[in-house]
């Protein structure tokens, strides 16, 4: 296993500890409930934005804990929903008299232990609502998912909501920022390996030496189909195709494009994929205001990558031009 | 070949217009010399800071282009030194009244390049300078470089005589400052596999399954020696001793630390190996004053990291906290 890891069973805490080593001023890390949040929260002036979901994602979900952005998150095992306790305590810890706002990922594991949490959180009169990201075009229903599944267009419901909570907007207002984050936003992605989750020691799944999964999840699930390898801007063009006549989006659209790196992807060969993407993008009469292009939401070392449009209008570049900051920085 | 590329011979270029078409206010593209520059640049008020290398350390060098860092970058192609004529086209058209800093690494064709566009350029009455970074203790000598290699600590070099050349230093003092930094900064990497050029089409050295190469070269040159993987905390104290003794890093030091991916390790992992490189050096009696967790420098889809070092002052703090702006971002 060519990995850089001590005991696997300690993998997820430990990479905590060290995301909070490395942002000492900024988080405070809680070992039992494996939970980062920001140390000037809860701010009973704003909504507290809270997730947590199994790890194998990073940056998502717990590199996402920064001004702006999320208050909090727990994690899971490798590509494990976080247990009920870990959930609930992070809720309580995450408590704002302005209220906590969940954004889950549309997986059946997560849903049911935040579900749980935020029940259980309510009985205690903590005031929160829970919103379900879904914007992963391939396949309706998946391995563990009803409906569809919530991969890299996450980091835009995010987004939205944290500047919408420091901007101060209610529980609702903030509710309202998700959904429509959700409804604007669509992704597709491709693999070309897959990883290795360090406890499992063994790959997820099976790809010949010349093949790809179209349109694969996070956790390594089936996408539409298994294809041979095809050049980039084939691929692009597929991925393109199939988000752009999702919602649809139409000629003189204002959009974010997103090229997200599955994890094991070079960021050069993310930049020939977003070539193609925004050249496709303005062949289609979308004008790209803003664009992304790394690591979002990976899946360990998978080698392969995500194709995200999000929709704009005023609101939504207001949001996503507001200052931010996370754990994962250049500077 | 798991990877996303069109026709392997146009990477390169294809990856670097994806690279302009993401940042359209900021770079502009010479499709020819395979450069990238500032739109800004050059401005005669200001020092030019320049450098061109082999490509596949992205997000080194080109993506590195941008305010308070280089003003402009040629690339050749995938580890192989950009031609003469690329290098002497680019001073040409960074040539600043302030004069032109070349930081080059240390390998041997880099520097061929670099001299002789240097002689070029100066024979035109360019006032340009040349500085070779040289931070990997690793090896003396290695098989494209005589000296020691430069690798990660390229980056501060170039972050701190960005910000000096941003500040209106001259020639000679930003000379200066690449001197103090490259002084100053040690780094030492592994490899846990090696990587595929595109062109190539295959790996550039055989590793077993069980194998890592301790003090590996970002082109996969031999490093200090062949073992068999050991947990990551063992890992990082090679790497750690190997860098604090060599100028020797002393107890009460202020550093600056880096975690450097070398393409395919996640940064889940790389936290794992901040977490015991932040206490190695707290227990060295270094304070950390800064961070930097990420890919900076690297070798393709190689799994890999380096650990760097660099000794800091309030000149080197306040250089590195100056604003700056780069291709690779997160919002």
């Amino acid at each position: 296993m060519k990995k850089f890891v001590n005991d696997p069973a300690k993998f997820v805490p430990e990479f905590m500890k060290g995301i909070v080593l490395a942002n000492p001023g900024l988080l405070e890390f809680n070992e039992e409930f494996q939970m980062i949040k920001r140390k000037d929260a809860p701010n009973n002036a704003r909504v507290s934005i809270v997730q947590g979901s199994g790890s194998g994602h990073e940056p998502a979900h717990v590199m996402a804990v920064g001004p702006g952005m999320l208050d909090g998150s727990c994690q899971g095992a490798v590509f494990a929903a976080p247990p009920v306790d870990a959930c609930y305590e992070t809720i309580k810890a995450l408590a704002s008299d302005a209220g906590v706002l969940v954004l889950v990922n549309n997986y059946q594991g997560d849903r049911m232990a935040w579900d749980m949490a935020t029940e259980m959180a309510q009985a205690e009169g903590i005031n929160v609502k829970q919103f379900h990201i879904n914007d992963d075009v391939a396949v309706e229903d998946s391995l563990y998912t009803v409906g569809r599944r919530g991969v890299a267009g996450n980091f835009f419901v995010i987004k939205a909501c944290g500047a919408a909570a420091a901007a101060g907007k209610s529980l609702d207002e903030v509710y309202a920022v998700a959904e429509k984050v959700n409804n604007s936003v669509r992704t597709m992605g491709v693999a070309l390996t897959s990883c290795i989750p360090p406890a499992k020691g063994t790959t997820i799944f099976q790809i010949g030496d010349d093949e790809m999964e179209v349109g694969v999840g996070i956790h390594g699930e089936p996408g539409r189909r298994r294809d041979t390898i095809k050049p980039a801007d084939v691929i692009v063009d597929e991925l393109f195709d199939a988000v752009a006549q999702d919602i649809p989006f139409v000629s003189g659209d204002r959009v974010a494009l997103m090229i997200n790196g599955l994890g094991g992807t070079p960021i050069s060969e993310l930049y020939v994929l977003y070539a193609r993407a925004h050249e496709r993008a303005e062949q289609a009469g979308f004008t790209v205001v803003r664009n992304y292009v790394g690591e979002y939401c990976t899946s360990l070392e998978m080698a392969g990558a995500s194709l995200t449009l999000l929709k704009l209008d005023g609101e939504l570049e207001t949001l996503l031009d507001a200052p931010a900051e996370v754990a994962v920085r250049i500077f």
